[in-house]
């Protein structure tokens, strides 16, 4: 049944648990509504309810959202019950800011390994990391157990060191690397280029 | 006629851009086709023929499309025919990658300015520039155009340089910051957050 669902609604339901976690823990609220979190979101009400409703039945007609139950649903469904171990590929400026991102373990993620293979950064301290050399990157993943990975690391080795991740057993990546990577049927890319974002931007600029 | 095109659809332009120029750039290719293209991106070659044909006819039957006239085109329709001026706010590690990243100017934009509120930071070189203080924002928009800027601070302060910064002309802003920011009509946001991209691949993952 999971399957059909379509990829778009799954990508919404992270921005509402943001959002769920923020009125629980900044706000001290207790219950919401479809309405009152689609107008934080800017999201209609009844998409709100449309996507919660391809997973079951939430809210009551009248009182709402009970937040922490919802919070709890949601991690359930993303899978976000354990936490999922994570290998940046790359010690950069970017990669530094990776290690040091004091928001994963919060929300399902630990940064467990970061490799490059600039001499210069390989033993560096890196937040609560050493930056260990790329030849260690198949068995480091297989130690522990690593099905994530985020490459932030220079567009020309990307499709490189995905082939290698993805032989490791890396099953998702996420590449801040310019450029469309190719991966095998099963495997996931999602892409971060700040570039990308703008130029969508500047078609509704006058230049 | 532009307004009725889907805001789907203009995301995809700078994707094919960015393969048109890697194609013409690094693999020297004069012509190409819906079909190459769609391969190399993973996108089928009727929807890459049917979002150009919003714009209008590029291609001919047989012989596909001129690279470098499709990658002009798309710059004119993009409104990348002039250099955007960037502002970024917030000069941790990320604030770093983003001033020090060259695959900026070639595509349209060029990072005029850097701000943060720390005193240890304010003064620092950062690549071409020197980090300013925030109380500058305003007075530097105003006399370098900016229009697009890029929020890499805590999600604490974002909503409050938001404010000030579509207070002070900008019309686009990136947001590196976790959380939903308020805008008024008009104005563009877009958003990267590493966590809501892992989690919506979680939900495939079997934990």
């Amino acid at each position: 049944m999971n399957a059909e669902i379509p990829d778009i609604v799954i990508g919404r339901l992270p921005i509402y648990l943001r959002e769920l976690n923020q009125m629980a823990q900044s706000d001290g609220d207790v219950t919401t509504s479809s309405q009152e979190l689609g107008r934080r979101l800017g999201i209609s009400s009844a998409q709100i309810r449309k996507d919660l409703s391809h997973f079951g039945e939430f809210g009551k007609q009248g009182t709402g959202y009970h937040i922490t139950y919802l919070i709890d649903q949601l991690q359930k469904i993303l899978h976000l019950t354990k936490i999922w171990n994570v290998a940046v590929i790359g010690a950069g400026y970017l990669g530094h800011a990776l290690v040091n991102y004091h928001g994963f373990q919060s929300r399902g993620f630990n940064v467990v390994a970061v490799f490059d293979v600039d001499e210069d950064k390989i033993g560096e301290e890196m937040g609560h990391l050493t930056v260990r050399p790329l030849y260690e990157l198949e068995k480091s993943i297989s130690e522990n157990d690593v099905q994530i990975a985020i490459l932030s690391l220079p567009p020309e080795v990307a499709q490189d060191v995905t082939d290698r991740l993805v032989s490791a057993g890396v099953k998702s990546l996420l590449s801040y690397a310019p450029g469309h990577l190719t991966v095998p049927d099963g495997i996931q890319v999602s892409y971060s280029d700040p570039v990308i974002q703008m130029q969508r931007m500047t078609y509704y600029l006058t230049p």
